[in-house]
């Protein structure tokens, strides 16, 4: 509401005003969405994009391209500005369905809809954690690539950010992991305009962010003018120049800048200015044309194809000639930054399997899970691993495990640090940038921690693999804070994600397996902390795991009804079948290691596994009412729909009645016996 | 694994001597925990309990007590050891029973088993976050009751944290907000021992901390050594001495200090020592006594009942001056610390339905949700209000809003930032300290980012009330990333968490009123953007609204199917079952705001809303699969299994399939018809 109190030095021109014009005359057109940002990041954006982001709008994918991320993701219309002014595949009839069904300018920036949005921003404080990953996955890909003489991985990763991430606590746990982490090619640049939607930030937000970030271990350039462009250029080369440390670029701006009556206050944050106010602020920052109009020298100026088709040329070249002198590495980078497993993995995954099988050991999920990591691992150099200070709680290190720091670039373990949604979110910026496949790993509880950044995984079809360990009441004494109930519950509910909890080493493989070998979502894999007897199948039921249900143990006679089993309970489950059997109960047992796959199969698999109209008993250590999905209301299920405590973890089981009596009871229960 | 790198200045004594001691052998008979951070921590302990605590052993519930949290839960030995040793209700055989079943004793400190645990904690930053929500309620309790000459209200709150709460986000959002806050009697220690559970912190964690905090504008005291206890004395004095901003105490610490051979490294973080090393760290810090033995004379110097009785009976005397001077101030205090309601409010809830129900508003219901804050608060003056940066949005401020802040400390509204996870934790500790009804607010998709919060309130019974708005695809453009479509189903999931989602003003007015009501737990209320319309009933059927699912139509003759919906869906509902009837189909309506109060009526009540043998169809606007739960095998669902769009609300609910159309389409389908 106030006016603005920062007067550009550059003042107003028609290249930043295509930006205010598209953003402001797009929300009024949609009839809502974030015209402050866009407006207030005008001169800021134009620097970037116009002098020093190394991108080519005619190759969004080129590999090479420097990664941008709009954190401050409501300022959407601001990206799809700069994505349709530089030349990408964004027309201006696409501006136009700004926030309409089937778009490709969704009311925030989604990965996959519009070429050039990086990644999924909206949930604050993401983006830069997003950034920080794929930063960090540039560091690490040039350390393993580039050779003396041939750089082929060489950009920088850019982010805006607004004080909604700053306020966030993602936004510490990414930043303070990137100071550590000396990530010299990350920089970002603070939206400083003083304003979030309750209003002048100072009553909630007082932090003096430049000295946190130089407590992160940042370069900090402070008090930036963001409508001055020549001391944002100036910004830009220092933070270029420091290879050591991430740069904050901390840019003083109005919001909403070029609205004469609503720069500057909370008003322009996110709602359209009103047809009154935009006629006003054509006549202010000089714009003449008509809504959605742009004159062809201001295309012309935007234009990043030409420059972009250079430079592309200039890294083809380079590859070439890289390709020439190393073309085994020159191959391997092209298979890792398609997303293409090694041509052998299906057999690594038979042999693992089978060797697994013929140990047959009763050892921790967790423990098994270890090891299909060290059996995958030395095939999938894509594999970058890491968990959040758990690592020897959750056993993600293996053999050939190296930790990755300034001094080790090259190395394929994060230490995360106690930075659950941190780690998540960086990870999804690791696996968004290219020629990693990431897998983190917290205790299962903790996941609670992380869980949107879970989530944005599954909207974007990341690849990520989520390992969980210490699954159940069965972690034991630590005690109900860390004994997940309802985790494994509700992630199942995730659209897109997939949701394993194997019961042995053998369908610990096969989880392992579908999680690296899914492109197009995450994986979340509850392990035991406890010990789980292995179970013998033959080569059908072993083949059968890949398809989430099958039946594991089959009735010595009619099906009378049927026990459905993950994780830990497996064993009870098969220790009830053979109780009913002596009282001439016969009963299936279905192992159901993933709803999620298993649902995916047809209907005729379904069926087998699950005959229509036959008695069904499911026994998870969790929440129970998701369970009616498979045995409906005449069903049966044993589980717990309370708090865990903190006792030995037999004890626990017994306590609550979690046992293999207990199922026996209730298939007794079910079938009127 | 390394030698101590600090040689502590007080040398070893049997008064820290009886802490080390009672944690190595606690840890031990229980085979699990972790002995290193009581044992790094003694000398803090000791000097903070001993010296400085104000608390009454013999009256845990004294409403002005100093408020003590270990935001490092793992440490539960050390806060137990100082339970036992000061006098509280906590035995040896306590002890003894040290995560053991139904002990008071659980692996990490747990509200509601032993006397003084003032939260419950072990997940890493929230209880920093308790502690600062503590600190505010008291500012705001004393602003608000204490009088000249008369203060009733007056007491720090002191908090231990690690390095693990230091990495974690919620420790930025929760100590920025105590910082712009100026929470001068918050005095938190860190325990910089430079260990976490992967090994020395350096490689993922090298903040400079002390300037961290400074940005935040606390007062840091550097560089104490935490085993000297005159340093560690003066630094609390500082500490109190500045009463405008909070104090971060910065303590050198060896980890596991007293244990010869494992101190300073993370063995000794989460493991018994052993008997050996136990029998050595005996000899290194002079303890003689058999495991669970304390000399009389350490009980002696340890026992803080004359100290606290003598303090509280200061206290009462203080308050009985007030009541005499202030006596409806001083009843209304102690109404408000035993959280007893007012007399009058099941008056106020009455009036405020019986107007609602004549206004007959169709207004969005989280409209209606700040018409209830409006009707209720001036009879609740503990209701203490926030948004995480939404209030324009949540619509959580009503006309008697004040905003709490240093220059009006008494205020009773929360301008939380854009922090939802700092936010819920807050609010815990603002309800576990007393004197107040939290209710906090945000996006329902960002309730994500608070999850574990929410999960801790539940845990803790705590009487915290959640507005989630934007419940639904009825969101809108702001697409995806903003839509809850699982959100609703997976808190359901959530032990001991009240769920509503009302479909209009009046049942709005009924799940504020089972919110503040409940005192042994949360509840989560999610509201529309979008208008709804009222809908008309019988003062039976009003008051059945209460019972959490109720029939709100009842079918024009035999029931033949029963269509169960809940907040904008009722309106679907209501319509399907006009249309069927015109088909000459007689199906009742039912409206489930509440599944778990549902759950939670007699069978008899349940029975007669939703009689056996009768089809099914549930209508709601996200995911399905918990709807079988009411539905069963053979039931339909209305519902979205998949991430939403951005594009108006309108064109949503069409391109997914929710409409009238769709639910009477299933009616006919599961009748046959």
């Amino acid at each position: 509401m106030s006016a603005p109190s920062v007067t550009p030095k550059a003042g107003f021109n028609p290249i930043t005003g295509a930006i205010r014009a598209l953003a402001m005359d797009a929300v009024q057109k949609a009839n809502s969405g974030h015209p402050g940002a866009p407006m207030g990041m005008a001169e800021i954006a134009e620097v970037l994009w116009r002098h020093h982001l190394k991108h080519n709008p005619a190759n969004p994918n080129w590999a090479d391209r420097d990664r941008f991320v709009l954190s401050n993701g409501h300022g959407s219309m601001l990206l799809y500005a700069l994505l349709h002014l530089s030349g990408y595949d964004l027309s201006i009839d696409d501006l136009k369905s700004f926030r309409q069904l089937h778009s490709k300018t969704p009311g925030h920036p989604e990965h996959g809809y519009a070429p050039g949005v990086e990644t999924t921003t909206g949930p604050l404080g993401q983006g830069i954690a997003n950034a920080v990953g794929m930063a960090l996955a540039e560091r690490a890909l040039a350390a393993q690539f580039n050779r003396p003489g041939h750089s082929v991985v060489d950009h920088y990763t850019w982010c805006f950010l607004g004080d909604g991430c700053l306020m966030e606590g993602i936004s510490h746990e990414a930043c303070s992991l990137a100071g550590t982490q000396s990530l010299g090619k990350l920089i970002a640049f603070y939206d400083d305009n003083g304003i979030s939607i309750d209003g002048h930030v100072k009553g909630w937000f007082a932090d003096d962010t430049p000295k946190r970030f130089e407590a992160y271990g940042w370069q900090v350039i402070p008090d930036v003018d963001g409508h001055d462009a020549a001391a944002i250029d100036a910004a830009i080369r220092a933070a270029k120049a420091d290879t050591a440390r991430p740069t904050l670029i901390c840019c003083r701006t109005v919001i909403g800048l070029g609205s004469p009556n609503k720069a500057g206050g909370h008003d322009v944050h996110g709602a359209p200015l009103g047809a009154a106010e935009i006629e006003a602020a054509r006549a202010h920052i000089g714009w003449t044309h008509a809504p959605f109009e742009i004159p062809a020298d201001v295309y012309a100026a935007w234009d990043g194809r030409p420059a972009g088709k250079k430079a592309e040329e200039e890294w083809t070249a380079r590859f070439t000639a890289y390709s020439a002198e190393h073309p085994e590495l020159a191959a391997e980078f092209t298979r890792r930054m398609r997303g293409a497993l090694p041509a052998d993995f299906e057999q690594v995954v038979a042999d693992t399997i089978a060797k697994f099988d013929g140990k047959a050991e009763n050892i921790a999920s967790r423990k098994a899970s270890q090891n299909c990591i060290e059996a995958f691992a030395p095939a999938l150099p894509e594999l970058l691993g890491g968990s959040a200070d758990l690592a020897g709680s959750n056993l993600t290190l293996w053999s050939g495990s190296k930790g990755i720091s300034a001094a080790n670039p090259g190395g394929n373990y994060l230490y995360y640090g106690v930075r659950e949604f941190g780690m998540a979110a960086l990870a999804n910026g690791i696996a968004l940038h290219g020629g990693f496949i990431p897998y983190t790993a917290t205790f299962l509880m903790f996941s609670e921690y992380a869980r949107n950044a879970l989530r944005m995984a599954a909207l974007m079809k990341v690849r990520q693999i989520f390992v969980f360990t210490h699954d159940s009441i069965g972690l034991g004494e630590d005690g109900p804070t860390h004994q997940p109930v309802e985790q494994t519950a509700t992630l199942r509910l995730m659209p897109n994600m997939d949701v394993w909890r194997p019961c042995d080493t053998v369908e610990s493989a096969t989880a392992w397996a579908s999680a690296i070998k899914r492109a197009d979502g995450p994986t979340s894999m509850m392990f035991s902390r406890q010990n789980l007897p292995h179970v013998a199948r033959d080569a059908a039921t072993t083949a059968a795991i890949a398809r989430g249900g099958y039946v594991l143990s089959e009735a010595a006679g009619k099906v009378e009804a049927v026990l459905i089993a993950t994780g830990s309970e497996v064993s009870l489950a098969l220790a009830a079948q053979k109780s009913l059997e002596a009282e001439g109960i016969t009963v299936r047992v279905v192992s159901m290691p993933s709803t999620s796959v298993f649902d995916r199969q047809d209907a005729a698999w379904r069926e087998t596994v699950l005959p229509r109209g036959v008695p069904r008993v499911a026994v998870e250590a969790g929440v129970t009412d998701l369970w009616r999905k498979y045995v409906g209301l005449e069903g049966a299920v044993v589980g717990l729909d309370h708090f865990g405590e903190s006792a030995p973890a037999g004890e626990l089981y017994k306590a609550f009645g979690i046992t293999a009596d207990a199922v026996a009871k209730a298939a007794r229960q079910v079938l009127g016996r």
